[in-house]
Formats: C-alpha cells, sequence, structure tokens
C-alpha cells in the first residue's frame, strides 16, 4: 500500500531544509537586534482559547479533535492568541514584553497558491506599549526583516479598523453588522468589488454613500477623509495613522515602504486599530506576505491583566515564494564536504577513522559505505555535489599521505589530513 | 476567562528556548558533520500510514481526527514512519539517504517524569546500507552528539530482536505470541521483574526456562547465549551484534560507551534486528534519552522499494534534563545586549535613530519606548541583564557623543558609537 502526505501539506528535504533554514535564520537575526526573545508554543490548545477572538471565519479552519478526557484541543491557527495566553498566565513577567516565534500553523483551507493548510509563521508581539511608537518598532522590524533576507519592491499597507469603522457607519452600516462588514471587505481582493458592494448593500449600506465608500476603499487617501463626517473614534484612528507615517519616516527612515490603504481591515476580529499587510509588487495574486496590527483587548479577554499589544506575522511560505519569483532565491550551492572512499572493503575502517578525524576538525566527511567501485563511487559522489573525495587504499595507510580528488576541478594530489582540513575548511 | 495550555504540554520563554537551541544547534551540527541533511514532515499523516507498523500500544497513543472530507488524520509521534513515507514516494532518490530532523511529535501518555504529550525528537535515518556498518555509523554520530552538548556518565544499551525472539521461542513462548512478550520485556524497567515474570507465564513460557530467561534479561551477556539453543536466525543476531561492537571499537574507539542488554527490546513493531537505548547512569528515573535500531521492512511497508534502513532518535526534554542534572545547564548567561534610554519623551527618535545604527552594525539594541524616568529605566534594564545602557538627552544629541553606562561594572563614559559598536560586539 503506498501512502501520500495529506493534502495541502509539503515535505522539506535538504536542500529546501537548507534554503528555508538561510531565509528563517535571516528573519531570525533581525527579530534578535531589535532585543525581541523567542517562544515556543504547544501544537495544540483548549479549543475555546483559539475561538475566545478569532472570529467566524477562521473558526471553522480549525482541526480540531477531543482528547480520552473528553476535553476539546484544537491545532493553533496563529501564535498571537497563544502568546496571549502566555502573558495573560504570567501577569508578573516585566513590561514591555518583546518576543518573536518561527513556527507552523494550521489551518483547514482550500489548497491554492499561497495557501496550505500547514504552513509557517514567523512574528512578534510587542506587549505593553500603548503608544503609535510600539507599532512603529514593529513595523520597522518587519520591513527591515523582509529587506534582509532580500525581499524588494514591497510594501506595508496600514488602516485603522477605528476608520473602517466610521466609514462603514458613515456610509449606513448599522453597529452589529460591523465584524460582517469588515470580513466581506477584507475578501475585496480576492472576490471582487461586486461581491463587496452587494454584500455591504445587504448589510444596510445607504446607495449614495456606498458608491463613494467604494471608491475610497479602492484608492482612498488620508486627506479624503476629513470630507467624511466621521465619529471621534474614527478621528482617533486617522491622527494615530498619521503619526505612525511620522514616526517611520522621521526616527526609522522608511516611509517610501508605508501607504494607507482604506481596504486593508485583517480577517481576524481581534484587532482593535492599527491593521496592515504587506503586498509584493507584481506578485499580487500570492495574497499578503505579512500583516499585523494592534490587539489591546486580547491579553485580558484571554485571562489577564489589561495590557495594550501590537504585533506582525510574515507567512514563510509566501515570502519563500516571493523571493524566488524575484530571483533571490535558490542561492547558487557550490561544490561542499568530503566523501571518504575506501577502494576496498578492507579499508572501509581506515577510511571511516579518516571521516573521523575530519569531523573532530569541524569538516563535514561522508564515508562510502556501498562498497561499489571506485569509479562508479567518484561518479555519485561527483553528482551529489561534494567537493573532494578522498580514496583511501593500502599506499595510503602505509604513507599518512591522503589521495585527494577536487570533484570541481578534477584534479588529484597527495597531502596530509591537515592540509585537506584546511582546503575543506575554505 | 482564564486559560491554561493543554496537559502535558509546555511553553518555553526566551532564556529557555535560547538554552535548548543551544543543545539542538549542537545536536545539528553532530548530524550536519557526518553528512546527514534535514528534513520536515507535516504534523499530521493519514492515520493509516501511523498505524501501519506502529504496534498496539502505540496507536492508542495516537491524537486523531477527521478532516472535512472525511479523512482520518493523525499527529505523527515520531519521524521514523514519515520519512519512510517521503522515501517511499521518491524512488530515484540515489542512495544511500542520510536524514536528519528535528521536530516535536505527540504522543497521548499519562504525563509524568520524562514524558510529556508534546515532545521534541532529533535523530537521523540511514537509508540503503543493510550491513552493521550502517547501524556503526548511526550509533557512533549518537554517542558523538550526546558527548558534544556535554553529557556524560551514558550508555548505549545494545540488543538484537532477533536474539530477544530466539530467547524468547527457546523458553516455550509460540511465535504468535512474540509480539506480545516482547511489549511485556519493553516494560521490565518501568513495571518490574514479577510483571514480566507474570506475563511470560501467560503467554507460554515454560517454568524452567522462564527463571534462566528472567536472570538473561536482568544481567546476561553474549557469551551465555552459546549455551542456550537458538534457532539460526537469533544465531546471527548474536554474531552481528559482535560485529557492531568490533566496528564501533576498531573503526571509532567507542566500544566504551557501548553494552549488551538482553532486555532492551524497544516499544515500537517496525524493528527487525538490532535495537538499542541510551540511559545515563544515576538517571534511570527519566527512562531512556536516545533510542534507535534497525527496521529493514519499514519503507517496503509503506509502499516503497524494499530499502534496509537504520535510525536513531533523541528525545530532546529528556536530554536536556539530563544536562540539567549534570549540571552542565543552565549556562550561566552574562549581561548583554544594549538598551537606549531617551532622557525625556522628546529625545525618543533620536534614541530609535541610535539604535537603528546599532543594529545596522550588527548590535541587539532595545529602545526605552515607556517614558519612564530615566532612574527607573536604568534598574529595569539593569534587572533584565542589559549590558550597557545608552542615554541619550540634549547633550548627547549636540555632540555627537554617547553616555554609556557599563551595567555590569556600574560606570560611565562618553563614546561615539563606533566605540559603543566594539564595546558591546565583544
Amino acid at each position: 500500500m503506498a501512502y501520500r502526505r495529506p493534502r495541502g501539506t509539503r515535505d522539506y528535504l535538504p536542500e529546501e531544509c537548507e534554503e528555508r533554514r538561510a531565509v528563517l535564520e535571516g528573519l531570525r537575526e533581525v527579530f534578535e537586534l531589535y532585543g525581541y526573545g523567542e517562544v515556543v508554543t504547544p501544537a495544540f490548545e483548549h479549543l475555546e482559547l483559539l475561538v475566545a477572538k478569532a472570529g467566524e471565519e477562521v473558526k471553522e479552519q480549525i482541526y480540531w479533535f477531543k482528547d480520552k478526557a473528553g476535553r476539546m484541543l484544537g491545532l493553533r491557527f496563529e501564535l498571537t492568541t497563544p502568546i496571549a495566553r502566555i502573558v495573560a498566565e504570567r501577569p508578573t513577567l516585566p513590561k514591555p514584553i518583546r518576543l518573536y516565534y518561527i513556527q507552523p500553523v494550521w489551518r483547514y483551507e482550500e489548497p491554492q497558491r499561497g495557501r496550505l493548510r500547514e504552513f509557517w509563521q514567523a512574528g512578534v508581539e510587542l506587549i505593553g506599549v500603548k503608544e503609535v511608537w510600539g507599532d512603529a518598532e514593529v513595523v520597522a522590524l518587519l520591513v527591515n526583516a523582509l529587506k534582509r533576507v532580500g525581499l524588494t519592491s514591497f510594501k506595508v499597507y496600514i488602516n485603522d479598523r477605528r476608520v473602517a469603522e466610521g466609514l462603514l457607519n458613515w456610509a449606513g452600516i448599522p453597529e452589529e453588522a460591523l465584524g460582517d462588514a469588515l470580513r466581506a471587505i477584507d475578501k475585496l481582493e480576492r472576490r471582487g468589488a461586486d461581491y463587496v458592494r452587494e454584500r455591504l448593500k445587504e448589510l444596510g449600506a445607504e446607495p449614495g454613500r456606498l458608491e463613494r465608500l467604494m471608491d475610497m476603499l479602492a484608492e482612498g487617501e488620508l486627506t479624503e477623509l476629513a470630507e467624511v463626517a466621521l465619529a471621534s473614534r474614527a478621528r482617533e484612528g486617522v491622527r494615530s495613522l498619521e503619526q505612525l507615517l511620522e514616526e517611520l519616516e522621521d526616527a526609522y527612515e522608511l516611509a517610501s515602504y508605508i501607504e494607507v490603504d482604506l481596504s486593508v481591515v485583517r480577517g481576524l476580529d481581534y484587532y482593535t486599530s492599527l491593521v496592515y499587510e504587506v503586498k509584493v509588487s507584481g506578485l499580487e495574486g500570492l495574497g499578503s506576505v505579512a500583516g499585523g496590527g494592534r490587539y489591546d483587548d486580547l491579553i485580558e479577554l484571554v485571562g489577564g491583566p489589561p495590557l495594550p499589544a501590537t504585533g506582525m506575522a510574515i507567512g514563510v511560505e509566501r515570502l519563500i515564494e516571493a523571493l524566488r519569483a524575484q530571483g533571490v532565491l535558490p542561492q547558487k550551492r557550490g561544490r561542499r564536504g568530503v566523501i571518504v572512499i575506501p577502494v576496498s572493503a578492507q579499508y572501509r575502517r581506515a577510511a571511516i577513522r579518516i571521516a573521523e578525524e575530519l569531523r573532530r576538525r569541524g569538516i563535514s566527511a561522508v564515508v562510502e559505505l556501498t562498497g561499489r567501485k571506485l569509479s562508479t563511487a567518484l561518479e555519485a559522489a561527483d553528482k551529489r555535489g561534494f567537493r573532494y573525495a578522498i580514496i583511501v587504499g593500502g599506499r595510503e595507510v602505509e604513507s599518512g599521505l591522503l589521495t585527494v580528488r577536487d570533484l570541481e576541478k578534477w584534479r588529484e594530489e597527495r597531502a596530509p589530513l591537515s592540509s585537506v582540513v584546511s582546503m575543506a575548511a575554505q
């Protein structure tokens, strides 16, 4: 019987793992440069925690199950909620708290481009800073992390939930329909303007203002909002977007990466004000490569003290797909490593002893264990991309000099082990 | 409402994550020195794959659920079976294949010391070498990986399933009860000799030979087996254990780490010959820190070509507990990093610009964003273990010289940014 991996999941083999790891280590480096510390949380949580403030749509995407004690558990679909739980459980942690994670999450969705059922997120949370400069730090870290791994032509599209809600109010959507209306707007890109228009009409938008609203979603700027009669909460949102832009310009010199986009609202319910998404020019079909925002109520909601918080997450597979599309990946991987080949079975242990000595000196070495003949073994070593093959027979064991074939330059020399170490270490 | 993490799981906060990562990177380094390449597999697999050759007991420990299409999925409880699937799906991968993984697995068991419901495994698989020197490479890699991260006083206790089955046959256990009898022996340490004796009696052991068998399980050596009338398969097992010992001595000089223990049989059904466990002297209550063996049928069983294979896995949490018990962890973590503190809100952006410059030069820097007064901020910075605090006010902005307080030596100086970089980089 043959088995396949589950739909919407991926296996990563060595070459791809190495590529991914290089990207992830680049992100990690930037997270740590900003003083964030890593957290690792369980793959599953109590289901009630996950759905506490996730929003209807996400609930349907959770893989859940009962354990034998009858408790409902669910695989985490993002890391912000588990981290909110961690902080809520530990009220004495000194504030502000700066945490990062690089972990898989699971969502039961229809697999398509940029949408897997298991995917990785690399993100940070800054907990305990209520002012806009907390958001600015996280956005700056995000931009610098993406730059660090080589991404270009991207922008952070920012908005504020208070502004979005103010606009929807102005267009006639009643308070109780705001959640549904935000979720409709969140689908603008995937389902198109007609879908959103229809949905907002159903939810109570006045036809006259609806068209103006649709225009602003399409290309609205902050300045336009002044003409619209916004409630004071919405005006606070506008002001805080302006402050964020100013902080990112003046303190971080990153304004060119930022753009206001009134159609950005994000799918998760827990955001309270700032929301943003990163999109890559020319790769809009991929969806957003990263997203984030402020969630000032979540930690209290899951049982902690009232604590303002802001964070972002990068979709690792989407980022890697974008890097690949931009020609940043794959990095050309040079030949490397050493394979030690005994000329016959009687020299196997001598070959192993040489490999062990190389490893002790920090050189990666494989021993040819198959017993195939030398020429076949050398061909296989060449194909696999080894840089050096060390051939071990009677002459080598007696003289203590190794026969080293450089598989790149295809030349051979006899050298002591120490020279092989310096050659291979380069 | 307050939420807790699920029973039998753990959260890892920054300090512990860092400690774990140091251990995991040490293991990874050794895996790569032996030329193994990383694989990452999905958290869940089709349930039929997981139970294909897991054994009754493990089946009950799988977290499983149905997806919306009605497919039965289960969280992986080890990595050997998923890797067997990967290899089975890709018959053209050049052999031998050397793979490693560092990933969490899940088992629904009663949580106790050394037994979590979510725990991490770091292991390797060597696929395509049928001879005992393949096993020797994996055992040597295991010993060197454990030595590399600082573990001492440990031994690899080896046995061969063919020997165990031969002994059970000799004692009168019929063929069809061998699986149950092996599982009974696997519980010797946890449940004691009386339990095993009783169970083997139930399964058909002859009283006379049972006592001799119990003695051999307790302290049997290979030499004793000669007196017992073993079938030829069992004698092959004895010979291959002898060859393994010889290879580990002669090629790797590791014989002092290896001991034959006829009571080691392992809980998983897929092992075909060699089995082993690592135990740490004085920490027997922790259970085995690592285990492994040869599984020559598994890849064919999951739909691949017939391919001999051998591998091992280290239990990461148990290893870390052992390292902690041996005083290797925690490593004393020195003060480090820089915090940049503006003397008042008006210097916040100046402080951020200095932090950004430090980060560009590879120095980890946090900006004090709370607005608390300088003395409180310095106390908090001291408590958190920063090495340097840079204080930013009017004098610093005008002169370009920074006020740097060394929180270890508790002294202050004025220096240009470049000097701070060289101080902090040390």
